[in-house]
């Protein structure tokens, strides 16, 4: 309040899903649960128990779903993991999706799909129409952005969204998006990246398709980087230079960021979600372990119940320490 | 025969499905045959009958295969097409596999997929093994080699190949593939771009996984270009370049290449394919319409078996005008 940087919540109503996911943050905090739920990440009595691997991913989605939905602000549910077991699999993630969405949360279908135009107006139809309907879809931008427009129909006919990839954060993303390029727009004494380049198209997206709440309909995938200080400094210089883009950041947990190097890549409290997928997923085996109990094998008491409960407390405390974290950099 | 830059075809057995490829190409030219078959595609009276679009677009499938068999070298089936029938159309599409593979042919399932090492090796697992079996992918670099890499397991334990995303022919395609980039290993006096960034990488891949006929367990998709003076300079520099990638070239047909642009990124007669997709596809209403006869509505008479024949003849006419434009630069 009253900070002269703060851009003020309007009253208008929810014009996209990514102003709805806004409030979803002001509401709940910054944790996406990530449900790449593998069969192995279950607790192995229930996967033992089920008719099939589709089935106990369902069924375990379900509860942590439940557990979670005041803790998270949004899911983020990988296909990867679904593909992997065949239709039967893929009938799982339909209706995994189904499910988040008739709790009224949203989800982001974490697909990176990437082509030429015809044929990403099939894809959009897919993800965004009929029985794999997401809230947000994630692109990848390698062909250019006359395959990320057929998508944008969808943001004006039904407030869809999508995070296009900008800046990941494993290692190959030095092979590529890291690179510089020769003709920069920008001042001539910062290095000009591909992600950069990226950065800039997305930046005019969103100007042209501007929400309520400040952010574009269509936002970016930015990775938390691994703590070093030139990593610290680009991630302020992203959030800084894209103060129109809400961020999807991955690479919280599992993937080694920690709370400090994912609110580097928020904005006054909002302006992103935070993913976490394995850490959440298999809160149960960590804190058996921190017990000293098994938990792996006929020795695993673990059930279902007991890893949404873990589930939960492991989704507040990372929304917990990434809130802290915000107010410490807001404040620095 | 004799020419000193010609490669000469080993006996040795072949060890990846690139080799298998080259010789299907060897034997029956480049043509790759695209499925992308929306139901829109299919003559109006066989959609009308069909008990659902995926089962229209499976039995058309089928009837093309097989009427194509000996004028291809391979198919392409692009999933979003799939995708976008929902959990039917994934079964159509796993069938439309099963069925080129049953018959002997070479499928390559064009999905584009790219993502953390993790996620990709479920992806590798979703259309390598299973229900969604491939002999080849095609994958987007965007993220970086990590996220390639996981696939080749595959290309050790079974021959697996994939095409991955280098220069497209997308209007798109000058977004971010054809931007310069600051620090070249090339001739500091041609401009080096991302898309050489990334052939690179390619090319040092092959070498790693080089197969019995010149050409490395993973090749490349590079786009036939419109006809300009500088596009044909840029191709021949891009096949030169290249040696030992073989090369998926779509851009054919509908998406307005000729031959003569195709036979550009050819080398000695083999070294890639060249996909059709609409132009097959809808051969019948080409044909009919050129006739001067209805191909839309209820006085259209064609039904599957005048598509797959047309087809056929497209195919086949295809084929020539693709060795025929080969030959003749070849010998220019």
């Amino acid at each position: 309040m009253g900070r002269m940087n703060r851009r003020p919540v309007k009253l208008e109503d929810p014009v996209y899903n990514m102003d709805r996911l806004y409030e979803a943050v002001a509401e709940r905090g910054h944790v996406c649960v990530g449900l790449d739920t593998a069969a192995e990440y279950l607790p192995p009595g229930e996967r033992a128990k089920a008719l099939s691997d589709a089935q106990a991913v369902l069924a375990f989605n379900k509860a942590l779903i439940d557990a979670t939905l005041d803790a998270a602000a949004c899911y983020k549910v990988q296909i990867a993991y679904y593909e992997a077991m065949g239709l039967e699999g893929l009938r799982t993630y339909a209706e995994t999706l189904r499910y988040i969405r008739g709790r009224g949360a949203l989800v982001i279908a974490d697909i990176k799909r990437g082509d030429i135009a015809d044929t990403a107006r099939r894809y959009a139809q897919a993800h965004f129409e009929g029985e794999f309907e997401a809230d947000f879809v994630t692109l990848s931008p390698y062909m250019g952005m006359d395959s990320i427009e057929p998508w944008l129909s969808y943001a004006e006919s039904s407030g869809k969204g999508a995070f296009v990839l900008m800046r990941t954060s494993n290692q190959g993303m030095r092979d590529f998006e890291y690179l510089e390029l020769k003709n920069g727009t920008e001042n001539p004494a910062s290095p000009y990246r591909l992600y950069d380049a990226v950065g800039d198209k997305l930046s005019a997206l969103a100007e042209s398709r501007m929400g309520s709440r400040g952010y574009g309909a269509f936002g970016a995938v930015v990775g938390a980087d691994p703590k070093s200080g030139a990593g610290r400094e680009e991630a302020r210089a992203i959030r800084s230079r894209r103060g129109n883009l809400f961020f999807l950041i991955p690479g919280y947990g599992a993937q080694g960021g920690a709370a400090e190097d994912a609110a580097l890549l928020l904005r006054d409290g909002n302006g992103g979600v935070v993913n976490a997928s394995r850490s959440i997923l298999r809160a149960w085996a960590a804190e058996l372990k921190a017990a000293g109990k098994a938990c792996e094998g006929p020795l695993c008491r673990a059930d279902t119940s007991f890893a949404a409960e873990s589930a939960r407390r492991t989704a507040f405390k990372m929304r917990d320490a990434i809130r802290k974290a915000a107010s410490t950099s807001r404040s620095a």
